[in-house]
């Protein structure tokens, strides 16, 4: 099976030795960059259900999942490698999507998909993605490196990943251009790959992480693994129009959704203050929109957010459930 | 889960910039080295039963088998990432145990775990493994490169795994010595490593591949991609002691049992002829065993096998139940 991989799955072939149709596939990684590698498993029924999301898109979020763990190393992608387990139920022509979907977000990336395994499952599908990719040393970027008085940035949107799984999973009734975006945002999520080199480059960025269990746990695993504290502006969390939308018509919490919705894919970074002016403007000017300041890495061992009024409380997994005000909708139920 | 893993899962540190608990792992491979990666799946009910395979085998194995397709390709494995997907039926000490296992194996050939990804199955447990090694170009092996006129190799017995299977099948009956190594050499495979470095570097030697889906199967490959034929003697085929009493005492057909057994995880390697005595004197000096000669590669583009009276039938899947003696016993049914 993994033989239908094997058209145009090299879109880069300088480097590449052998790659699908060997024991192993063999590659030159650049001369002195250290190798990234990072695995990342989806499992049907845990984290998709083949009714609401296509082939195509499947194929594309397996990838792009993966892609943004080397985005926050700082680092470019270069390989990839499939394992795939497909029970009988599933039709030839959605892992043909599944295939074309992969190799186009592949292709974006200059990314070749070097090997694989394919074999039978009993029960749901199992999509397992590695990726190799590599970076200059001085350019690696990690999430243990964040020190106090550092500002806390994101390089996009938060909750509307969130948004667009509820959505997907009303069905058919009739949507909105902004509620197509949300749903895009959840099945086609794009790996912040140019502005994690872009950070990994400019002066004064620390830590970085991308955000995929949510700015809230992400967040957190900055704090804890470089012992620090974090304040967080509810105000100041970037929230998309559509989310804005979303949110008024299902009274829907949009502080809440953009904190602990995950699946973002975007990038969490702590800078410098120093430094930060100057951050904001270049990624302004070389991305044409902004680089968000959302808060301030603190000494405190604390992670917290902070409300309009200014009353401070703990940013916790159910922690915005008793902060926020009385009168606004239910938190979304994670599904 | 995954920090379960963490202690002691970096046995050779030089090197290794980030490890579990970043993004991505970032490491350096040796300077000037080829790249090599390769990816397997294992799943319950298709490849393993957690009836018949504890905890640490199945660790050991999941990782036995990706090192072995490293050794294939002439290289050093260097680093490990796995992916598990596991059910609410599996206890929590069988995971320790495979933990315990896979890092066993890992530490015997300094490789680091270095990262991986755990989530919930719905049904059945799913195993990733992908190993990431290192070769000089000159060393590199491959499957393609085999000519005609080369002699055929194996660097260990065939059809061991395949007779130890049936064994575990059989349940609590007890066993022999024999029936122990059998049993082992199915659970317990040993990644041919040193003997893959061995031929990377021997004089003579052309096409390697690991034996995993049976000799039948594994030799085609490197017809195939070689635009090769090859004969194969079958009364020079590799049987263990262990095997040839288990052939005894069940009525089976060695010859086939060796042929397409499966999972043998020893090399299959191509030499040029006139570097064939000097390659089996030096294997044997450096080893203490034999390199085994089993046949010739041909130009003939036909897979054949040569019985020990001389008469010649083709090599494939169901081949041998044709050719062999009417008074045989039956073919072992394979899974």
């Amino acid at each position: 099976m993994i033989e239908r991989f094997r058209p145009r799955s090299v879109c880069r072939p300088a480097g590449v030795v052998r790659g699908i149709g060997d024991d192993a596939a063999a590659f030159r990684l650049p001369a002195g960059e250290l190798a990234l590698v990072t695995t990342d498993l989806l499992v049907e029924g845990v984290h998709f259900r083949r009714e609401t999301i296509g082939g195509q898109d499947l194929g594309h979020k397996a990838l792009a999942v993966n892609l943004s763990d080397i985005a926050a190393m700082g680092g470019t992608p270069r390989e990839a490698f499939v394992a795939l387990a497909v029970p009988e139920t599933c039709p030839p022509a959605y892992l043909e999507e599944f295939y074309r979907g992969m190799k186009a977000l592949a292709a974006l990336h200059e990314v070749n998909i070097l090997g694989g395994d394919t074999c039978a499952s009993l029960a749901g599908m199992f999509v397992g993605v590695t990726a190799v990719g590599s970076v200059a040393a001085p350019r690696l970027r990690r999430r243990d490196t964040a020190r106090p008085g550092d500002r806390i940035f994101t390089t996009g949107f938060l909750g509307d990943s969130r948004a667009g799984l509820h959505l997907l999973g009303e069905g058919a009734r009739r949507k909105t251009a902004a509620d197509r975006a949300l749903m895009e945002a959840h099945r086609r999520p794009r790996p912040h790959l140019a502005e994690g080199r872009f950070l990994a480059q400019a002066p004064g960025v620390r830590a970085v992480i991308d955000i995929s269990d949510g700015l809230t746990s992400d967040l957190g695993q900055i704090a804890a693994a470089s012992r620090v504290g974090a304040r967080v502006h509810v105000d100041r969390l970037p929230l998309s129009p559509s989310l804005v939308r979303f949110c008024d018509r299902f009274a829907w919490d949009a502080a809440a959704t953009a904190l602990s919705g995950g699946e973002d894919y975007v990038l969490l970074c702590t800078a410098a203050p120093e430094q930060a002016e100057a951050l904001t403007r270049d990624f302004q000017r070389h991305f044409g929109r902004p680089l968000y300041d959302i808060g301030t890495i603190t000494d405190s061992k604390r992670v917290e957010m902070v409300a309009a009024d200014g009353q401070t409380a703990p940013l916790t997994a159910g922690g915005w459930d008793h902060f926020r005000c009385r009168d606004a909708g239910p938190a979304p139920d994670k599904g």
